[in-house]
């Protein structure tokens, strides 16, 4: 099987998506060909012997081939005529805006591209923190207490201190900040709206227990182990940065049979149907033997490789169970109709 | 000002975007370049004087310049280089599939073409009907009572009879049905299930008055005259399709200053800002004197030009309100930072 990996685009989190990238190359048992979108959203078909974060930073991809994407998939012209890249899967591994909001899921599944990663709704859903809230709470998973609060609203704040103060879209704690008192805040909203018109107020829980859990379902759910990650008050980006191109396997949360049940429990109801296609993370709060949705990150860093027993297994599995679009009758019923009357 | 009218794609409501298309020639005072997405989702280029339907169904559009989309807008093959298809703005005119999930709203953005349109999320919000609920939930609109009814989950309906049974997505009346008691249960849902693998399920209100209210925002709001359309039960997918070649204003609505004010309170919520840089029609019902969505069309039928009394002069104002993506900055921090580090 053949493997393409879309990576980099334009996103806070390019470069995660570079290192994300290359940590794939030794996880992944099949070939691998690597597209690259760069920061002005242009497509190159780079060598997978010579991938290397240089080759981005430095600018020399420029000389690997220019892809364009139409009808059927990517193509590099040629002398005479042009060329598809040819492979069995993609899989999308653009975080943050561009993969992970919807624009190219839209746009793979519009040129007909087989692939790995959320939907467009699914990326709508969980790229949008109010969304995300609005999703959970439909599918019966509790989410914390919260607020929208949009720019130059003057709204006032009805979450107690301390709170998170979270810009409603992006991910990797970009823009993030905690709130402890009131004099903290102006300086936090200021950040946070440097990334969006519109910000999200959570309640900051001190020493809140976080498990992560990954998966997919194919003709079964495959739940990857249940971990809980180092915290430092909260996973900044420099950290979330380093976690990206992790390749080895984590430690196992320590939690009982009954947490466990509520974290996969909450981790389908989110899941299904909405990520067919993709292999997803949620990231949970545990309070109060209580399961609580923190986010879900349908693009997770390096695929959350490093959870799995057999990602490769999986991958190769669930690219045989991606969703299949509704197809349309190419027909034009009524304007035939009314030629024939007007040529009655 | 030029502006360019997409429309076509691969949609259960392609033809309804056919002659929507044709009905902005007689209300636009602008250039207009027609851009048609064909059900096998290739663009051509239409030329202006010569487009009528006839021109689709009959298959002779295929002998118009091909366009592909890439960084910057549509261009089209020339014996030697490329052409740039030049106008101001796009008015995205694809209705239901493609046009209105978000799928050519990502693409404009991701390739930066200015257009008249709902953005992805509006896209996802309006196209899903329970996001559509959540939706207007959230910013303090009421909707119907709902239950959402997935493919063989064999769940029980907790809605009494009558009531509607219609495709989670799509819009258009298409595959909806008014369900009166047990016996007919069965074909509805057949019905419904054939256009979505889950389907919404609302009370049937007989006799209900709806109200449907265009608008857009720039500076300020614009809004349409308030239209109480015709109904036969409700409106099928033959009544709607000559709706759609509408281009005379209609009726307003006979209502007292507090309804109206309802109807254009609730439309401002459902508008701003998931809707900006779209002109979109809400279409609202009235019960005992309280406002409730029925449904967005964030791509109504030709523009619901027939609602305004000056439309041509409405989207000149808009094209100049469209809202702005953020920028990336184009770094390599992180990579270059680790470079550094190994080169010590």
């Amino acid at each position: 099987m053949t493997v393409a990996v879309l990576f980099g685009a334009q996103s806070f989190e390019h470069e995660i998506s570079v290192v994300s990238a290359i940590a794939l190359k030794k996880v992944l048992k099949s070939d691998i060909v690597y597209i690259f979108c760069d920061y002005y959203r242009n497509f190159y078909l780079i060598p997978t012997d010579k991938i290397t974060s240089k080759r981005f930073s430095s600018g020399e991809y420029k000389k690997d081939k220019l892809l364009y994407l139409k009808q059927g998939g990517f193509y590099a012209k040629k002398m005479l005529g042009e060329e598809k890249i040819m492979f069995d899967v993609m899989i999308n591994l653009v975080h943050g805006m561009d993969g992970e909001d919807g624009k190219l899921s839209s746009m793979l599944d519009f040129f007909g591209v087989p692939y790995i990663g959320p939907r467009m709704e699914g990326s709508c859903i969980s790229y949008n923190k109010l969304f995300t809230k609005l999703y959970a709470k439909e599918v019966g998973v509790n989410v914390l207490d919260y607020q929208v609060l949009r720019k130059g609203s003057g709204a006032s704040i009805k979450i107690a201190y301390p709170f998170i103060v979270k810009p409603l879209r992006l991910g990797s704690s970009i823009g993030i900040g905690i709130v402890k008192e009131e004099k903290e805040l102006a300086y936090a909203l200021d950040v946070a709206f440097e990334f969006d018109d519109s910000v999200l107020i959570e309640p900051f829980i001190s020493g809140v227990k976080e498990y992560n859990l990954a998966g997919c379902k194919t003709d079964m759910f495959h739940f990857s182990i249940i971990e809980e990650p180092q915290k430092d008050e909260f996973l900044d980006f420099d950290k979330k940065y380093l976690d990206f191109s992790r390749t080895k396997r984590v430690n196992e949360a320590a939690l009982d049979i009954k947490a466990e049940e509520g974290i996969r429990d909450a981790f389908m109801k989110l899941y299904d149907p909405l990520f067919l296609g993709a292999l997803i993370r949620c990231d949970f709060f545990v309070i109060d033997g209580m399961t609580y949705l923190n986010e879900i990150n349908p693009i997770p860093g390096s695929m959350a490789n490093y959870l799995f027993d057999d990602f490769d297994r999986i991958i190769k599995n669930l690219s045989k169970w991606l969703p299949k679009s509704i197809t349309i009758p190419k027909e034009y019923r009524y304007i035939n109709s009314i030629q024939a009357a007007k040529g009655k």
